[in-house]
């Protein structure tokens, strides 16, 4: 009898074909719906677990509730050759995302670089989608979004900011790319709960408690707390966490007409609806760079060899595996996922379960 | 009788005037030699003592040795509308970089973004200082340097990459600018010298010693050791710092042909040199966004106004003065130091008077 509590593996395309019928099954147009199958199987296959198809319940509660609108008219609403704005018509994010990327690589394509905002959008998945969508075109890519608050700026007391994920990845010739994809926070949220329902005390830098004093136990933060900035306090340089957060709150938010800061709203249907708005959506921002027009692209490649090569052969610290290059990790989840299936807890697979019951759509 | 360990005060114009003096006695045209006194007298003037005539002895040094070219032909060697690679001809950052900037903003002008990389440069003075060029002209602007090795990637040993700074500016319409002006190490290397010379443990996080282990010890540091990437150690988020790091090395210098990583040649006369070349010089990366292409201007700014007052409205941390907006140090450094004058240590005081004794210009 398999154990409850040990994850059950499903192979990427049984997943990938229910969640596609999923969304369907609410209205999301089929290449619709395929676009945004493919953006949460890139996070389960890279590994993000949190990010996958473990969210489905959740785009599924927002699409079936009328939150989220499944036929979206995207739009730019206001352009330069070199930039755009453009306005998501409250659809997914999974499926605006990757319309507004597209858009900045086709400016890339004209004039060198292309940088796209979005309002009126919804969250996206994993923010290292989308610079391997550039990648694929032989640019650099990047990508932000600002989420629904969870981190207290240094010296405050007040959830302001999300998450606010930074992604960039540059192409490599023989050597893999190097894919960053990366919180502002200290931690993710998710290391939190894992904490909680194991009793065990957290890293001090990792949060404050409702009061906004630093605290080591999970709970604390879970329940009105605050998870503070990559650096943790402002003597480890939590300060640099938090402007960083900050950048991407303004760039995605704050210069698309966008809720900025606390104002975001949140995922999931349950989840505490800000009492205010002060714009549309929450906000992404898109980058890409054509290497053409700074170097040549195939010399771009050797050198980002050389980098990798020179990164990995420097000293290991004594105790760890040695040096790694953003996106090692990822790259080898995803070998291993192809090959042995998704692992997916109990929890999650309950909420497919459930999906399925509600949507019709056998999941097994 | 002035006590000699207390710092010393110059009025800024006087403090300019020397500069400007300064680098003509060694060959920096006049226009440039203004050019370059005021990226220093900016760095004074906010209170970023590390960064401004502190270094004019190591800028003289290097001009005085024909290290750095006095006279450069800056020139745009590839090209788009909306991008460019500038060889900076081995001159001045300080001189390079407002030249390579003005660029940026250019193509913003014409295309909506500019995005500007430089090789064969040098030290450009305070990141911030390029986002205020780009505010005067209404537009959002952002800057990048790599530097010579300070900082140990997680899991390395090795001082691998610079301090590498990001800065980026967003201008308000009542509010001042918000400023964001940060290196990408956990802390500066003047907070160690402090701590050496005060004879204090560092805090854990900030450094590793020369075998890679953590350190409280700042000599540790100091004698081959190495700075940890802002997070500090993995389990508070140094991975993200390291990632940051490298977006900066290779933005700055693997795009553009400079040197990258270790290979960063040294800001003073006496650093080690490294003994091999992948490259020519430093290299910086500019960004400037015309805000009208994204969103209507004065909307953005009643905006940033409106961000900048509900962050400082949250909620004080217990013990602290409450939230601070990034750039707000700076700004209050400035007003201070406009009215009462640029403090200088005897240490700076000695070094410019050597230079006035070397270059026959009088200081005091």
């Amino acid at each position: 009898m398999p154990n409850p509590s040990e994850p059950r593996t499903y192979p990427i395309d049984r997943l990938r074909e229910f969640t596609e019928r999923v969304f369907q099954s609410v209205g999301v147009p089929e290449a619709d719906a395929r676009q945004a199958a493919d953006v949460l199987m890139a996070s389960d296959l890279r590994g993000i677990d949190s990010h996958g198809v473990a969210r489905l319940r959740g785009y599924y509660d927002l699409l079936a509730a009328g939150r989220i609108n499944p036929r979206p008219r995207i739009r730019v609403v206001r352009e330069r050759p070199g930039t755009a704005t453009v306005d998501g018509d409250n659809g997914l994010g999974l499926v605006v995302g990757p319309a507004a990327n597209a858009i900045a690589m086709e400016k890339a394509d004209v004039v060198g670089s292309g940088w796209v905002g979005v309002r009126n959008t919804n969250h996206f998945g994993i923010a290292g989608y989308y610079p391997l969508q550039a990648l694929a075109r032989g640019m650099i890519g990047w990508a932000m979004t600002n989420a629904s608050k969870l981190v207290a700026p240094v010296w405050s007391a007040d959830r302001m900011l999300g998450t606010n994920p930074i992604a960039i990845a540059f192409p490599g010739k023989e050597e893999p790319p190097i894919v960053i994809d990366m919180a502002t926070s200290a931690v993710a949220y998710g290391k939190i709960e894992i904490a909680m329902r194991q009793q065990k005390p957290i890293p001090e830098g990792w949060a404050v408690d409702a009061s906004g004093s630093p605290t080591t136990n999970p709970t604390a933060m879970i329940e009105g707390g605050s998870l503070l900035p990559l650096g943790g306090d402002r003597e480890r340089g939590g300060h640099k966490g938090y402007a960083l957060s900050a950048m991407v709150d303004i760039l995605c938010a704050v210069l698309t007409g966008a809720n900025w800061g606390p104002f975001a709203p949140p995922f999931a249907l349950r989840q505490y609806i800000p009492e205010q708005s002060v714009g549309q959506g929450i906000g992404h921002f898109f980058g890409a760079l054509q290497i053409d027009g700074f170097l040549d692209p195939d010399e771009f490649g050797s050198r980002i060899d050389d980098w990798i090569r020179t990164f990995r052969a420097s000293r290991p610290a004594p105790g760890t595996p040695g040096v790694r290059i953003p996106g090692d990790p990822e790259r080898e989840a995803e070998a291993d996922r192809r090959a042995s299936g998704i692992p997916l807890v109990a929890a999650v697979v309950d909420d497919l379960r459930a999906i399925a019951r509600q949507s019709g759509i056998p999941f097994d």
